[in-house]
């Protein structure tokens, strides 16, 4: 029986957080990282100042859960159509989901991109500091490698490609979309052209 | 005789404004944009409130110019490298030249980067405000569809590369190999490694 008791707790909480953290994205998609402040997540939360200290008792403590979200976020939503991908059992449909799922091509995405831009640019601007973010660029890359490579065994990639390198370049090609796409230098429609036509020479030899 | 007088005056003018422009990098560099006061600025500049404001009466037009000069800034020193490179006659080497001058490379070329991040997230972080920066993307697409047109039609690049596209990718991937550079996750030489394996398979066909 505590189970029930304990269960749905849990759950509300993380529901919570949650809700915390949306409040923020939506603070920080729409003025800035340095908005954020408890006081301004609360009122746009809707919730008391009181609510959102009892789950982040600083600043701090809220943006770095806030980013945690957001990772998590992203890789949900990439994690969905690389899966699909992968069922396929075609190294191309997997390399394309890995690279169009990243890019904001909807409003919420757009979001969700803006803050982690905003949390970049703080991390870039404190001088010698490590950055506080996990990295997501070595993991796109070793995923992007390893289906390269796969696709080179069976014949699908030629051989003078060299495949960590083409790994590095799509990923950053990707990265330099992402940003663009956000001061509408491309749509998503462009976007996916330059995509497919790397893959294209790629894939086709 | 009245050119002496009045010569050196607007000399000086652009130098103290560039002067507080620098203080003013310095600050978003190493804290942030938002952290960027006349008052700070001043500070940092080792100059009075009254000397900043008699250049720029709102910290606005102090923000604007010193986009302004992070421009000019990055352009001399592209330029710089685009006419060695343009000199020799070779587009491959223009083509490298154009992406090698944009990435932060040493100190001073990493904080001007960071200070772009950080207007950067300042453009996308305002909702549906279109964006001040003036986009610099599109001009280094167009740079360099030119050179790789110029090189197909002399064979350099053979006829199935669509040089537009190839500009676009090119383009992006350094955009994304900057932001890349300033967390670490690659240095001067694998940028450098990676933009040449592209421009190798590029021009070799």
């Amino acid at each position: 029986m505590w189970h029930s008791d304990q269960v749905p707790k849990r759950v509300d909480h993380d529901q919570r957080r949650r809700e915390i953290a949306e409040a923020l994205f939506r603070i920080a998609a729409t003025q800035s990282l340095q908005a954020v402040t408890l006081r301004a997540v609360a009122a746009e939360a809707g919730i008391s100042m009181f609510q959102v200290q009892y789950y982040f008792p600083a600043k701090e403590q809220m943006l770095q859960y806030a980013w945690h979200r957001i990772t998590e976020l992203s890789g949900e939503r990439s994690g969905r159509s690389i899966a699909e991908a992968l069922r396929t059992g075609d190294e191309r449909a997997v390399v394309r989901a890995c690279l169009l799922s990243v890019l904001p091509t909807d409003e919420r995405s757009r979001m969700l991109c803006a803050v982690q831009i905003a949390y970049f640019a703080v991390d870039v601007t404190r001088g010698g500091q490590p950055p506080d973010q996990q990295a997501m660029l070595p993991h796109l890359v070793r995923l992007l490698a390893g289906q390269l490579d796969q696709a080179q065994q069976r014949g699908g990639v030629p051989a003078h490609f060299d495949t960590r390198l083409e790994a590095d370049a799509l990923a950053t090609m990707t990265a330099g979309l992402l940003s663009a796409m956000l001061v509408e230098a491309y749509d998503t429609e462009q976007a996916t052209r330059i995509i497919d036509y790397r893959l294209g020479h790629l894939f086709a030899g």
